[in-house]
C-alpha cells in the first residue's frame, strides 16, 4: 500500500469494532507501546479517568502493577522490544494481560489477543490501536462514529488547501511547535511524531497551562523565534484555557496557527485534528521530495541494538 | 536574595526534614502543582512507582480521585490558579488532601500544611518541594543526603567550568535539547525549564528509548540539525538504554553531549543533574546579558488573565 492509501485507511480504521475482555476485579490500566503504536495509549489516557491508567513507554512496568492491574499491550508489529519486555513482566506479576497487535512474538506470549490487519507502517494503524480502548471504556455513539468518518472521508477528498500550510513551513525550514491542552495533548505529540516520521523534520510539542509558567519567556524574548511555526487548536471548551491560549499569543508575540476543528463530539474533532496533522506532514514530504514512508534511520538503530 | 544566592540555597534545602502526613488508608496519591513547583512531583512520580503517582499540571482532578486518594497540593507561591482549582475539588471530592507552600491561598484552605521558607523564585524551591515526598516515601539514608549536599557545595564554589558550555550555545544561539531517560526524564524537562525561564532561550526535552521511534529520524536527515545542541546523561543503569544512547549518536551523526554524574545513589546524581543544569542556563543568562530573574513575561499574562 502507498502512503497516500494508507493514510485513506484510516476512516475505515474507525469501525473497527473490536473490545477487549476486561477482567472481573481490577482498579487500575497500564497500557504498553511505543512510538506509533503507543499514541494510542497515550490519547486514551486523557479520555478515559474513571481509573487510573498509564501509558507505558519503556521496558519495566511500575511496581504497582500487580493482579488487579488491567495490563494492555500495544505493538503493531508484535515485536517491539520495549513492549515485549514489559509484558514478560505484567504475565510474571499475575495482571491481567492483553494485546492489540497484527501479529509477531507479542501473539505468541500473550493469549488474549485482538489481531488487526497486517500491512501498514506502525504509524498509520492509530485507528486500530485507539478503536478498541474506545468501545471497551466509553459510551461514544455509533452517530458520532459514523460523522467522524465522514470527516476522514472529506478530509480524504480535499486536503490540497493543508498543502498551502505545509508550504509556509518548507519555503522557510520552519520547525513546527504544537501546543495542545487536555484531553488533546497527545494529538500535539502525534502531530510532532508526525512530523518527525514522514517529512524528517524536527518538531516539538507542549501543553496549556503548563507551558505558560516556563515556555512562555522565551516566546517572548529569545534567539530564533521566527524559526519556529507555531500551533494550536481551535477546540478549548475549557474558557480559562481559551483566554490562556489568546494571552499566551499577546504577552509573546508569536503567530499562534489556531488549527479549527468542525464537529461535534471529542472522537470527531479528535479524529479530524490526527488526520489534518497527517495530511500537513505528508504534503511537507512531498515538498521536500522525501520518501514519507522512509524509516531507515530506525532501521539502522536496530541493526546495531541487535548487533 | 539575588539569583547566586538562590542557587547556593538548595544545598541547604536538601536537608529539609519535613514529612507528609501520610492517611491512614489510601491507594493512589495526586500531586498538584505547576512549573517551577510542579516539577518535584514530576520527579518523585518517577522514584517512587509502588503506588500509582500522578503528577497533575491542568484544573481539574481526574475522575479517579476518591476517598482513598491522597492529594498533594503543590504552590511556592499558594496562589496558582490552577493548583488552587484542583484543589478545591479535591476537597470537595473527599481526598486526604494536603499542601506544601510558602503561603497564599492554598494555606487559608487546606488545613494540613507543611510551610516552607518565603523569598525564592519558585523554581528555586525545588528542594523544599522535593524532600518531603522523598522523606515521607523513600527509604534515602542521611549519608546520600549527606553527599548530595557536599556534590552541589562543590558546584556552588566550582562551577566556572560549565560556563564553558554555556559559551558554546551562546555563540552560535543554539537550541538545547536534553535527552532524560527514566528515572531521569523530568530532569531533563527541568533543564528544559531553566533555559526557558532563566536564560530565556527556546529548549526542549525528550527521553529514551521513546524518542528512538520518532525523533531520531530528523536527528539523522533534517534541516537546521546544526543550530541545536544535543544533551543526556551519563547516568543510565539500563545496558539497553546506554546502548540505545549510542546507537543514537551513531545512526543519527549528531554529536550528544553526554553530562557525567557523580555520586552513587538516586539522588547524589539527581541533585548534581539539577544543579548542573542550574548553572548552565545561570551562565547562558550571564553571556546573553539578561536577567535570570526576570519573569516579566509570566507577569503580563497574569495581568491579561486577571482584567
Amino acid at each position: 500500500m502507498d502512503f497516500l492509501n494508507e493514510l485513506k485507511n484510516l476512516k475505515k480504521q474507525v469501525f473497527f469494532e473490536e473490545k477487549l475482555e476486561i477482567p472481573r476485579n481490577y482498579d487500575k490500566i497500564v497500557i504498553a507501546g511505543m512510538g506509533g503504536s503507543g499514541i494510542a495509549g497515550k490519547i486514551f489516557q486523557e479520555m478515559y479517568t474513571d481509573k487510573p491508567v498509564f501509558a507505558l513507554d519503556d521496558y519495566h512496568i511500575p511496581e504497582f502493577a500487580d493482579e488487579k492491574t488491567m495490563f494492555v499491550a500495544m505493538s503493531y508489529s508484535g515485536n517491539t522490544e520495549e513492549v515485549i519486555a514489559a509484558t514478560r513482566e505484567a504475565i510474571q506479576r499475575g495482571c491481567s494481560v492483553s494485546a492489540l497487535t497484527s501479529g509477531g512474538e507479542l501473539e505468541s506470549i500473550v493469549e488474549n489477543v485482538i489481531k488487526v490487519p497486517s500491512g501498514l507502517q506502525p504509524r498509520s494503524s492509530l485507528g486500530y490501536m485507539l478503536m478498541p480502548l474506545i468501545n471497551s471504556f466509553l459510551k461514544v455513539g455509533s452517530e458520532a462514529i459514523r460523522k467522524a468518518g465522514d470527516l476522514l472521508d472529506d478530509l480524504d477528498s480535499r486536503n490540497e488547501w493543508i498543502k498551502d500550510e505545509a508550504e509556509k513551513i518548507f519555503e522557510r525550514e520552519l520547525i513546527p511547535v504544537v501546543y495542545g491542552f487536555s484531553p488533546y495533548r497527545s494529538i500535539a505529540y502525534r502531530w510532532k511524531t508526525q512530523f518527525n516520521e514522514n517529512a524528517k523534520v524536527m518538531a516539538f510539542s507542549n501543553y496549556f497551562p503548563e507551558l505558560d509558567h516556563n515556555e512562555i519567556i522565551p516566546l517572548k524574548q529569545t534567539y530564533r523565534k521566527d524559526q519556529f511555526r507555531f500551533y494550536t487548536f481551535g477546540c478549548s471548551t475549557d474558557n480559562r484555557i481559551t483566554k490562556r491560549i489568546h494571552a499566551t499569543g499577546r504577552v509573546s508575540g508569536i503567530e499562534l496557527e489556531h488549527v479549527e476543528t468542525p464537529g461535534e463530539s471529542l472522537v470527531e474533532k479528535m479524529f479530524y485534528l490526527i488526520h489534518y496533522g497527517d495530511y500537513l506532514t505528508y504534503h511537507l514530504a512531498n515538498l521536500r521530495k522525501i520518501d514519507p514512508m522512509d524509516v531507515s534511520a530506525i532501521e539502522d538503530l536496530k541493526k546495531i541494538l541487535k548487533g
